[in-house]
């Protein structure tokens, strides 16, 4: 385990205000790890909708197969999140685990079991005893309180250094609505999928099918272009919770996802979720730089967001970066793997504004000593135009470092 | 760049027996390196036929191109091979390289330059100048000599740590013929390729279209199936040489694949590539463990070879056998974010003979302690059985350690 703080860790944390109709309360259930929160309850209040977007690891944990199940309803009271065990590939024992959670959930909150949420976040392959926390649900619903989002976050971490939260507030028809999110997540990031485990929650009053859209739409460009290590997580889970009680001052019940007045809602709801990615990343395992990669000229988006992937998730790209080295041949070599269509010698690339390398060639211009002293920063940009066509992607991941290895060769035992 | 030789390094060489119409000889031409040999010319008698494969890069290398162009010919008199600079990402410049080392070859080998064959290793984008050794190979030719294969390998290494040689003697008809072959290649090292540089020769009278054939079936279970990084290189090249001088001893002319004569050289061949592979991925760029993938079970060989490789080049697998832990449930993540078909209910797992997780659950005979005991060796073995068909496939890698992340880090400057 990583004791130190990232060092790309946020220099303050925002005011995170209380969500009408959302309490929470964190317990030390000691699952895992010893003197501090790992237990997490979420309590909404009464017709709250819910979407959510999970991992499409083909062995998703169980909590994940029970928000599946339970997503349909569109209905959330309770979202219960343990750290310190997945409850992954837990078999028959996991099913039990996540159903006498969800019972015993449903009694603390007076609710259906199916509108209780479970998210589980650690170990994989472990059992998970349900018991040692599911005794301790009723007592946290009854003392769940509206301030609590940083403390949120922070029972939710695992490898994590720092708790992530973001929020936004936008016009909603004539009326301020709020958007709180949390998210835990270091290790095992990679896209397509969502998270490790995100909660966004709204008192906005806009209706389950229409916040599932607005979330698919959003995690393209925020959580589904991150990467720390490009392992995809069996456990991502993203759920986004709209209390509704902004209607009663006076804010219009959205039901039609083409409603014009969710414009703002929308792009309030991304910036939170890239605020949180973002901050995913910066806490990437080991991470000491952030890196953003973006890919133009492509023949397709969808062209140059597999070959911005391919360098973001390239070990030798991302151990140069560790080091400080403008090594943009390696770039070439991620742009060459990717397979996909590619013009070696329209081929350009940027590091931050020094342009390294101009079809196809290294650029006459190329000042070594003004790009290394770019590498030097934090926050580091890569461009690779393509130089072919108009696509276009831009992802987000961190550099390879020593403390990677170091945290990952010895996290299970 | 690394000192120590790998912990996996052979404990013995094997004595490379001359080929008859092959020589070689080696030049320090400093062009990167000090104090050692860069430059390697391997000289064939006239009448010998090749074959190659190359990187599936869309950034190929210039002399990639080059060896591309020629291989149409089939014929080979000259092979130059320079370490310290890949030419790769060169552009005009590259192709000057390539044209005058080209040039300069073909006059002191007196053929044409189409019986030239290129290959360079090392720095990405870095124009290389051929004039630092384009001189030195009228001379390079004359004084080759055939015992000389370690010296040969020596040559074009870059962050191995040890030369790379392998020797098979085969029967074909009634004659013994001989298959020597040399390697290259730490880092940046992936599948769906050749691999970085590998040059294979025998004195077999095969014609170019079978070799072709025979080559072209052989990499897919050896080269193939390796992976150091995930890392696909601009550079990779596999040349396959045959002198045909064993037909003076009697050896049958081969010139069709079906030629049932062929059996023992196709294994004797497919022993060499497996042989260079595995030493690749033992001189693997930090490497301390060789790591044998298998895959059974799955809905076809394709599928179980995908899902091999998504636990081969997974940071979080490799870490943990860095780390000597067993970390199995790391490997469920890496079947599932294959996005192959997978029943997670169905999935068996062992490390050695150590069964870890049955039928979708941590198995309950597992011992920790058994287990940790085998994750010490320095050969492990991970199976992966997926339950829901007969696809199967191996391939090998190395762990992921810090001295990786050292270096790579610093690896250009």
């Amino acid at each position: 385990m990583s004791t130190a703080v990232s060092p790309l860790a946020p220099k303050k944390y925002p005011e995170m205000p209380a969500i009408e109709g959302v309490r929470m309360a964190t317990a030390a259930a000691g699952i895992k790890y010893k003197d501090r929160t790992d237990v997490l309850a979420m309590v909404f209040d009464a017709g709250t909708e819910v979407a959510g977007v999970f991992t499409r690891s083909k062995c998703p944990s169980a909590p994940v197969d029970w928000c599946r199940g339970n997503l349909a309803g569109g209905k959330a009271r309770l979202l219960v999140v343990n750290s310190g065990n997945a409850n992954a590939f837990t078999g028959k024992k996991g099913r039990e685990s996540t159903a006498m959670t969800g019972k015993a959930g449903a009694a603390a909150a007076g609710c259906r079991e199916n509108e209780v949420f479970l998210a589980s976040t650690g170990v994989i392959g472990e059992p998970l005893d349900a018991s040692r926390f599911s005794h301790l649900l009723a007592g946290m619903v009854k003392q769940a309180t509206g301030e609590f989002w940083r403390e949120a976050a922070s029972a939710i971490m695992t490898t994590d250094t720092f708790p992530k939260v973001a929020t936004v507030t936008v016009r909603l028809g004539d009326v301020d609505v709020t958007i709180n999110g949390i998210a835990k997540g270091a290790g095992m990031i990679a896209p397509d999928m969502a998270t490790m485990l995100s909660f966004v929650a709204t008192d906005a009053p806009i209706a389950a099918p229409v916040l599932q859209s607005l979330l698919s739409g959003a995690v393209g460009k925020t959580f589904n272009a991150i990467t720390v290590d490009s392992d995809t997580s069996t456990s991502d889970t993203l759920l986004l919770f709209a209390t509704g009680a902004a209607a009663k001052r006076g804010a219009p019940r959205i039901a039609d996802v083409k409603d014009p007045r969710l414009a703002a809602f929308k792009r309030g709801l991304g910036k939170v979720l890239k605020s949180l990615a973002l901050q995913v990343v910066r806490d990437g395992e080991g991470a000491r730089k952030q890196v953003e990669v973006t890919v133009t000229g492509a023949k397709s988006s969808r062209s140059a967001r597999k070959i911005a992937l391919s360098i973001a998730n390239s070990p030798l790209v991302k151990t140069a970066i560790a080091g400080e080295d403008a090594n943009w041949g390696r770039v070439v070599m991620a742009v060459g793997k990717s397979g996909e269509p590619a013009d070696r010698d329209r081929l350009s690339i940027w590091f931050g504004d020094n342009r390294l390398a101009f079809e196809g060639e290294r650029d006459p211009g190329y000042s070594e000593e003004a790009t290394s002293r770019y590498m030097q920063r934090d926050e580091i940009r890569i461009v690779a135009d393509i130089g072919i066509g108009r696509g276009k992607a831009t992802v987000w991941t961190c550099d390879l470092t020593k403390e990677y290895v170091a945290i990952n060769g010895d996290y299970r035992s």
